[in-house]
């Protein structure tokens, strides 16, 4: 427990009981995840720290009504930004489902803002209940085939290595580089060998994951039980991933046992806004692990100890004197349904809401982040010729494209009513005017345009539409409102979710980002679009690591022969 | 895994099979302690590190037979001193019993020279073939009712705070202190809060264990089943301690369940030479938890890697790519029996013996610690007067005495016949001439004396003999020695340890030190004594915070009423 000695002195006499403690929290079944038992006991709480089981004298008493309480959740990886809300607005959305503390990865806004994104996570995030961790951004720009708002060397990422709360390095999602043994890379490694490296290697095995095991700590791309379990053997930790698009959970709790269990912990990676409010954080993956067939006090470790001992977060992940008084309630006869998350001794949310302030300071960096080059943008968006065409053909739920050729004649336009559709993306970090166009097939989308300025990883502006038009319109639609998501049609916006922060994030609350998906996805099916989520569909277009045919600001990409094609075979 | 980038670069060669690796171990059985496995796997090393799993071409090929291989154990908690020997020379007792990593805490050393016998711990065992770590020794002087060599206050320990090899602070004995807010000690606590805390709390519960525990971080005092479960559930390791005096591996494997056995591991804490050399190290302690009913596995995680994750010994405590190649090899066939020991890659001890160099520097620190006042010595050591006695009772095979009282006259001499002794320490670091006299009961001897420079905590110079002449020759037969241990009848040495370093340690290896116990064993049994330890017993005479009757160099004192009390009644 770190505290000045004046502080200790006052925590011993609350804990010997020779004073009032602040809380006691009466009637509950402790899920201790140390003894691994669940036991009747009274938990005493004094200046936010626990100090003591049983009989205390208390200001307030707490009666969990024989209900559980388990140590708040961890979720190990995530990028807030996928959420589209602020740190407190972040706050806001998962207190009330149990979690207490995050890891994230600030790897979206420092594509676009670089240190100052870091230090805006940072600082957004200080005073708020949620304990709010960093691992720094490992590879920042993503690719060298786009234009990224930023760029971090690993002298960058030492400026952050002291803070309190950055824990090391995030997913090394370079491991080719790693082991060609790409000097930056390596540099990066060499900076943080003494703190946490998480790794991020889909697929990877053999030979190769051993080289990357060696500085990797842990990963969350697995996707079958053979994969985890290899990873499992060369020393990483199993970040057990459900997020809004990869979900992992029912593959890989197949290989979980109590004698293995401690290796693996719950992430969400990205969650966007519908789930977090819907199906919810940790606290689904533990009902899920649970229904799975493990063990109760299992699925509580790995959604609380196993998560603070990977990161060697002292006092938090249980139910123990000197912890920090981070827990939840869960309803015994509601199917562990999450009914009060206490955090640091204070009750902060109860049956859904939020008790406690979540101060929010006006802040304005990340603002005014969009810069393109206006002139001739309808003009340059023109496209010509005709031939056979590299097609973008869209893999519904899927982060994946595959390649298609087909006959186009772009003089006579755009051949909507095959569905093929013209893409679009502009730079927009440094107004260089680039723009790189191509043909797209599967949005189905027959008239207007969408266009987002959330586009992994660079998150230059990304348009799909009927027309150069259309097309222009979207794209200075983006330009307007400062960053964000958009849907046109003749010239007129049908819905906008404004995204002034680094065009990733709003200053609004959580559910008035739902409030205004809905309306964007009502706005898109209007177009004709069919699609489950055409804006995260939309945002991948342009991530030139995941095959096949992607498209950035640079052009046209084959992402197997890694190099830029020709629109024209 | 620490390196500069070019160690990186020929690690990541050598793992890929770019390279020629160092070491191949073939047909081998690993006990997967991240898997909790066991399975058929050839393991690669390349510069002490372990680099891959299956097929490499190596430089040399270890074939192991099928037998079992296991990360090298883990000793979490010991007193080198307690063994006798240099840290060089407790490697090579060790090493063949398949120890590769010791924690331990140079309390007894710092006792008699501060700082500078922490200091010739540290280097001492910085360039041997064990990973030698160093929890700072947290109560020096153990009491203030004996006069030791050193006083160590949080600021001197803050001067080893950043050395590579010291992991926080050394069991906290002054628990009474913690609980009544002693500034000292949370001086010492505040200093190392961000480090690991070892504790030492026997028998504490209830609220003062709650408070307790906020600070500490583990027990190895639990001696039943009950003391251990309280313990974990307030958020304290339990290490299992099986010493040469104290034995609690039956009492406690009883509570480990697969889902809280990653809180336990072993310790021997003392260990004197014999058992070292008989029973063995935590070899011992693993092939008794599996007869105890623990799956082999989780007897070896216990061994390895819960140590390793309780101190955060990254890259130790499991066989996997970037961890240390620190391992065992276990006989399937002969009940587990270490046949094997790889250190940094190299065998360094097989079938019992020591293969590798371990260097020993000549170093002079720590001779010449015994500083006495000669003068009178004789005189001074003379008893008087008659009356009923204040009488310290053995209690065989324990570090407790009791005290009786039976009439007495001195004045007639030492009533031998009844067993009852002149028993005397003799302050030797400041040669202040401090002198405490008083009677013993249970040695049996029936002429002559023994002394021992090895007396908890301060270790001054105790003697227990028949006449103040004898007596005298033992203390000054000590001196003579430089320290150690000693038998004398008649003015004639009938035994003698050297022990020059601190008074403790000797220079000789075990096996020296084995035949020598032996040797003093049967001295004192020609004398008459029938006690089985009776050195040890002698040891414990001088330690006044264990019950009921002891003896310090300022005299008798009742550790019950927590007081100094005259001979007399």
């Amino acid at each position: 427990m770190k505290s000045s000695i004046e502080g200790f002195e006052e925590i011993i006499k609350a804990s010997l009981g020779e004073i009032e403690v602040e809380t006691l929290l009466e009637n509950g079944k402790v899920i201790d995840v140390l003894t691994g038992t669940i036991r009747r006991e009274d938990v005493a709480i004094h200046r936010g720290i626990i100090v003591g089981f049983g009989a205390y004298d208390a200001r307030e008493v707490i009666d969990l009504g024989g209900n559980l309480l388990a140590p708040g959740f961890i979720d190990g990886h995530l990028h807030i930004e996928s959420s589209m809300v602020t740190p407190p607005e972040y706050a806001r959305a998962v207190l009330p489902l149990g979690t207490t503390t995050v890891v994230c990865d600030p790897h979206e806004i420092a594509n676009v803002m670089g240190k100052e994104g870091i230090r805006y996570i940072l600082d957004t995030s200080s005073h708020i209940p949620l304990n709010v961790y960093v691992m720094l951004p490992s590879c920042v720009p993503a690719t060298r085939m786009e234009t990224s708002g930023a760029l971090l060397t690993a002298q960058d990422l030492l400026e952050f290595r002291d803070e309190d709360r950055v824990l090391g390095l995030a997913e090394l999602m370079n491991y080719p580089g790693l082991i060609s043994r790409d000097p930056e890379v390596l540099e990066k490694i060499s900076s943080f060998s003494d703190m946490i490296i998480d790794g991020h290697s889909p697929l990877l095995s053999g030979k190769e994951l051993s080289a990357y095991a060696i500085f990797a700590d842990s990963d969350h791309e697995c996707t079958t039980p053979e994969e985890a379990q290899e990873k499992l053997s060369k020393g990483m930790y199993i970040m057990i991933r459900e997020g809004t698009g990869a979900k992992n959970l029912d593959a890989l709790i197949k290989i979980v046992t109590t004698k293995n269990s401690r290796r693996f912990f719950f992430v969400s990676d990205d969650r966007n806004p519908l789930d977090l409010l819907g199906e919810g954080h940790i606290n689904q993956m533990v009902k899920r692990a649970i229904e799975a067939g493990i063990d109760p006090v299992v699925a509580i470790q790995m959604a609380t100890l196993n998560a603070a001992e990977y990161f060697r977060l002292r006092g938090l992940g249980a139910i123990a004197p000197g912890f920090r008084a981070d827990m939840v309630v869960l309803d015994l006869l509601d199917d562990f349904k999450v009914t009060m998350t206490i955090k640091d001794g204070v009750v902060a949310a109860k049956d859904g809401k939020v008790l406690v302030e979540i101060p929010v300071h006006r802040d304005d960096r990340g603002r005014g982040t969009i810069h393109i080059r206006g002139e001739g943008l309808l003009e340059r968006l023109k496209m010509e010729g005709s031939g056979t065409a590299r097609i973008i053909k869209v893999v519904e739920d899927q982060i994946v494209t595959e390649e298609i050729k087909e006959e186009v004649d772009l003089d006579a336009g755009i051949p909507v009513e095959r569905d093929i559709l013209e893409i679009a993306v502009c730079e927009r970090h440094k107004g260089s005017g680039n723009l790189g166009l191509g043909l797209v097939k599967g949005f189905g989308i027959k008239e207007g345009a969408i266009a987002s300025s959330v586009s992994h990883d660079s998150h230059n502006i990304v348009a799909v539409g009927t027309s150069e038009r259309d097309i222009c319109d979207a794209i200075l639609g983006v330009e307007r409102i400062g960053g964000g998501q958009i849907v046109v049609r003749d010239g007129k916006v049908m819905a906008a979710l404004e995204l002034p922060i680094a065009g990733l994030i709003t200053d609004q609350p959580l559910e008035k980002v739902k409030e205004k998906l809905i309306r964007l996805k009502r706005a898109v099916e209007d177009l004709g679009c069919r699609l489950k989520d055409p804006f995260m569909t939309l945002s991948f277009m342009a991530l030139p690591v995941i095959p096949q045919l992607k498209i950035t600001d640079k052009g046209l990409f084959d992402v197997t022969r890694f190099e830029f094609v020709d629109l024209f075979v």
